[in-house]
Order: structure tokens, then C-alpha cells, then sequence
């Protein structure tokens, strides 16, 4: 089978993910799978479509020196925007990758509907339609035989939805704990080992990891759309950022950081959810933790959850990340590919 | 549906599983699956056919109080043996839960292969089948249309061949490193706090965790079988707990602990086992682990393994035990009955 790839964002990942396709391109064809790249869309290089197959080395050459990609266009009608990607590219698979918007989940929830609409698989990893639109989408997703998914989401390309999906069957999940913000968590490391906060925030940005604006990061709703994304799939509960309201990391001082440690303690951003009755409480905040918590030995840019569940206790799932060896996009990369692998098995 | 289950095996684990299935009851039947016990074999209490459906609550009674289950046979064949059961049972699904042998696999292997060629899947907690006969088993069972299941082999229940197998599709595992043996971690984490390793064995005899000749635990054997079982299946290279040839923890003094603790370190019985060109190097020995590594934080009878990948990094998977919380034989049954569920879904 022959697969048409949309690309509707082309940051870090789309380019680590395109980049992962080539390289799994022999793998891929013992499974009786090809591939090709019919549509590109940008945040500011422009859009291009070709139904015939764009030459995507060419795409990530000009990407990467700071040209536009609209050279490569071949369509007969106009592409000003994602959505015109999305409809005049052909593709079996849509891959969303735009910036992700906590308030509302938008472009991402236009682009996701208009693929599922055209019988595309849709695979994201933007938290916003998980939060946003999981209900909807999937069920979507459902009615036209194709696959909504989103494994790259939460624990930066490690599976997590997927494990709880094949590997749980029939449990009830009670409560889920974890780390889920690289950066907060490389912050409160370099503070343990007497850096400024100031300073912790500039190494974390010049190694790739938060924006230049950090307020998403430190101030935790990048953990909180987590956490509801993991509440809403996997504890069928909807759940928004919002709703989880995150205590983030200003608050904590190096005074506190020095005090902990005397103590053999360390603050973490703490996230859970539980299940009290019907209702599931969750919360994003530090809290210092001590040695006999899972979550103690996490360091750097270290994140993990774990699942309580009622027949297997407590079950974590960690991705360590070692200085110097940091998978980043190409982890998350991983999630959208298992995604699409998965989606045209079934 | 309706599922006829033989129980090949009625210890603790085997007996977690019926009561597991007694309380999955409704859940199963939401899915439109029903189910009764039509064969159980024990090791000393006799065994018992009835293919209209045993009592099980009757079974489980009597077994604990120590009688023997003959009364409840209802077969009009003579069943003088956990084979007679299997064939007699008009079983679907097999669970083989008998005690381990590491050297052969028997009788485990000539239980697993009669039930698939009866046309039943087979379902097993017995590491000996997996590293003695899982090439033959996997494609008998596939030539059957049936399933050989061993998730609970490894991780004492928790989803470890389920995760790889369906959450890193097309990934290329490069290493598995772990704590697979709670009985020594047990010990170790004991004999850290000022016991004597005689002491510490008594201790995890009296929990139900080391059996009366704790050999096979603190020699290393069923950290080996163990390795040697994820070698076999993931890494698809056939390997033998011999081959694995381990080193137990009898070495290890209360000198070295105390050196190794003066210094910021942990002796652990550490497994792994590394992709080196076509061949894969295992072992299984005792190590010393600073701070950094995640074994460290693994205390009492916490297990885990770490998966590295050439997509995602460090993956790790942990089961975490607190003294007081330890699922036993409830998460090793839910392996069986994960298997089992997705078995029937397929």
C-alpha cells in the first residue's frame, strides 16, 4: 500500500518526522508500505502541494536555510493556507503539528475535522484537540473507519495512551502521578545544584528545550494540558488546562531549594489526578517529594507517569533523558510514526 | 461469547486468576464475554472435569482448606493427569501455571502444545515454555489461529511484551537492562538497613515471596530465565537461562553493602542484555549503582526494565511494591487475564 503524507506544520518534529520516514523507508517497505510526501505547510515559509510526490529533501534543505518551500508547489489550485493543503494534497494522512493553543485548540481542531472529513487518518501531537475535541474527533475518526491519534502528546513520543490502551484491558484506573514538563523539571535540577533561576531558564533555552517566552513551562500549563489530556482519554472524563488551574515554579526559592536538600528532599512539578467518586481531581503544583517517591530520581529533562490502576498497583512509565543524549524531536517524531504505523495496520 | 477455561496449575497465582475472572464478571459480559471453568489440575489436590462448568467457588474452598477437588469431577474419561484435563475439558482457553522448570520447560511445553492442538489458546505465567519453546509454540498457535500468551512471564503481571510488541512498532531495540527478581531486591534493600542475609531470606520467605530453597532466586536463575525469556521474544534471538549463566547475590557481604552505602552507592542483582552486530550479550549479576541510574531508586520488591531504542531513548517500565501494598499474585493473574482478553478480542 502507497500512503500520501500531509505535513500541516513543519517545526522541529514534522522535519525530525519526515526525516524518521526516510530512514525507516526499506523497514517500512518489507511491511508492503511506501510513502510520499504530497503536501507541506509551514508557520513561515509558505505551502506546497504536489498529489504527484514533493521532493521532501529539497523541502527541509530550504526550510533549514530560511527559504520559502513554495517553489516546490504543483497544484492547480491556489494553496494560501493549512486548510488548502489539507484538501488539494491527496493525502491518506495528515500529520498536525501546529503550535499548540491551550485556550481553545485551534488551527489544530479545523485542521484534524476537515482530514477526518476527507477520510484521511489524522495523528497530532498537539495537546490542544486532545483537550479540546477528543470526543468529537474520535468519534469522527469512528465513523469514517480512519484513526484519530495523538500518542506524541504527553509524554514526548514515549507511549503512554497506547500502553494503556493494549496493555490494561478491562482495569480501572484510579490515579495517575507524574512528571510531565521537561523544562520546569531542568530548571529545578540546575537550581539543586546552585544555579540562579534566571540562569536555569537561559540554559534550558539555549539547549532547545523552552521557548523564548517561558510562561507556558514555569508558570505550568504545558503540565496542566497534559494532565487533562490524560484525564480525558484515559479516565473518560473531560477535562481543560483551565479546569486543572496549575501552580507553576516562580514561587520557589533558592532558599527553599537549599532547605529541601538539606532535608534529602527535592520540590518537583507534581502532576496527578484521581478519582474521588464520579468526579477525577487534578492538580499541577511543586511539592517536595522524598526518596521513596518514584518521582525523586528524575532529573534533568527526565519526565514519567504513573498508573494505579485495580489490578496492577503502581506502574510507571519513565523516559530518562541524559545530557547529551537527548531525543527531543526525533522521540516525538517516533509517536506521530507509531501513530501512522498503527493506523494503516488495522 | 462464552469461554470454557481449563486451569493447568492451581497455586496462588492460578487461584488469584479465577477470582480475578469472578469479579471481572460483569465488565466481561458488558463486552459480550461469559465464561466457566471446565477443567482445573492441581499439583497435590487431584483434579477435576466437568465440561457444563465446575463450581469454582467450591474448588477454590476446598483447595484452601487443603482437600482434595475430585469430588468435583464429572467426566465420564478417566483423568489421571493435567493432560487428561486439558483433553477432556472441551476447553477455549488454556492457563498453564505450573511450577517452573528451568532446564527443560516441561511439563509446561507438552501442556501448551496439547491445547493448541486442540484448538484452544494457551496462556501461561510459566517462563519455561518461553525460552525452551517459543518459536515452536508462536507458530503452532499462529498455524492455529489461536494465541500463546506470556505476558505475566515477566514483570510478576505488569505489561512488558504487550507494551514493546504494540506500542514500538518498527523501532529497533538496541539494549534491556532491569531489576527482574523482587526476592534478592528484597534482600538487598534488607540487608542496606543492618540485617544479616540469613535473616533477610526468612524475611521474604515469611511474605510469600522466596520459596523454602531460595536457589533459584538468589543464584540468580530466575533473574536469568527471565532475561533470557525477553531476549527470546523481543530481541528475537533464542537464549537459554544457562546461557545467561548468572551470578547470584550469595557474594555479596555486609561489608561491601556498607562500603557501597558509605559511598553513595547500591549493590542490585542487575539483568541485562545488549545487541552487539548479530549476536546478543546477556548476564545477570550483582552491581554496584550510584544515584543516577534508575535502578537505584528501586527498593524492596520493586522490578523494572529499561527498553533503549533507536527511536526513543531510555524507556522504562516499573512495577513499584510498598511494603503493606504488594499485588503478588493478583498482578501476576493479570497478566494471565490481560492475555486472555486480548486473545478473545482478536
Amino acid at each position: 500500500m502507497h500512503y500520501k503524507l500531509a505535513l500541516i506544520g513543519f517545526g522541529n518534529v514534522a522535519r525530525a518526522l519526515a526525516r524518521l520516514f526516510i530512514r525507516k523507508h526499506d523497514l517500512l517497505k518489507q511491511q508492503g508500505i511506501t510513502f510520499s510526501f504530497t503536501g507541506i505547510s509551514t508557520g513561515s515559509h509558505g505551502f506546497a502541494v504536489n498529489p504527484n510526490g514533493l521532493d521532501i529533501q529539497k523541502a527541509l534543505e530550504l526550510v533549514e536555510s530560511g527559504k520559502d518551500i513554495s517553489s516546490l508547489n504543483n497544484s492547480q489550485f491556489p494553496i494560501p493556507d493549512s486548510l488548502a493543503v489539507i484538501r488539494h494534497s491527496s493525502a491518506d494522512v495528515m500529520f498536525e503539528n501546529s503550535p499548540v493553543n491551550t485556550q481553545t485548540g485551534q488551527p489544530a481542531l479545523d485542521h484534524i475535522r476537515t482530514a477526518l472529513n476527507l477520510g484521511m487518518h489524522a495523528i497530532t501531537a498537539n495537546k490542544g484537540p486532545v483537550v479540546h475535541g477528543y470526543r468529537e474527533l474520535t468519534a469522527l475518526a469512528k465513523s469514517k473507519g480512519k484513526c484519530f491519534g495523538f500518542e506524541s502528546t504527553v509524554l514526548g513520543g514515549a507511549p503512554v495512551f497506547s500502553v494503556y490502551r493494549e496493555a490494561f484491558p478491562l482495569a480501572e484506573l484510579t490515579s495517575i502521578k507524574g512528571i510531565f514538563n521537561a523544562t520546569t523539571n531542568v530548571i529545578l535540577t540546575l537550581m539543586e545544584n546552585g544555579e540562579a533561576y534566571d540562569d536555569a531558564v537561559k540554559y534550558a533555552q539555549s539547549i532547545g528545550l523552552a521557548e523564548t517566552d517561558p510562561t507556558n513551562d514555569v508558570d505550568g500549563w504545558d503540565a496542566a494540558i497534559k494532565v487533562a489530556a490524560l484525564v480525558t482519554v484515559l479516565m473518560d472524563t473531560p477535562m481543560t488546562p483551565q479546569q486543572v488551574n496549575p501552580t507553576g515554579i516562580r514561587g520557589i526559592t533558592p532558599e527553599m531549594i537549599a532547605k529541601a536538600k538539606a532535608e534529602g528532599k527535592r520540590y518537583k512539578l507534581v502532576c496527578s489526578a484521581e478519582k474521588v467518586g464520579d468526579k477525577v481531581e487534578a492538580s499541577v503544583a511543586p511539592q517536595l517529594v522524598d526518596s521513596t517517591s518514584p518521582l525523586y530520581g528524575m532529573m534533568n529533562s527526565s519526565t514519567g507517569v504513573t498508573f494505579r490502576t485495580d489490578v496492577i498497583l503502581d506502574y510507571s512509565i519513565t523516559l530518562s533523558e541524559k545530557p547529551g543524549m537527548k531525543g527531543g524531536p526525533v522521540e516525538t517524531a517516533y509517536g506521530l510514526f507509531a501513530d501512522f504505523v498503527n493506523a494503516v495496520k488495522k
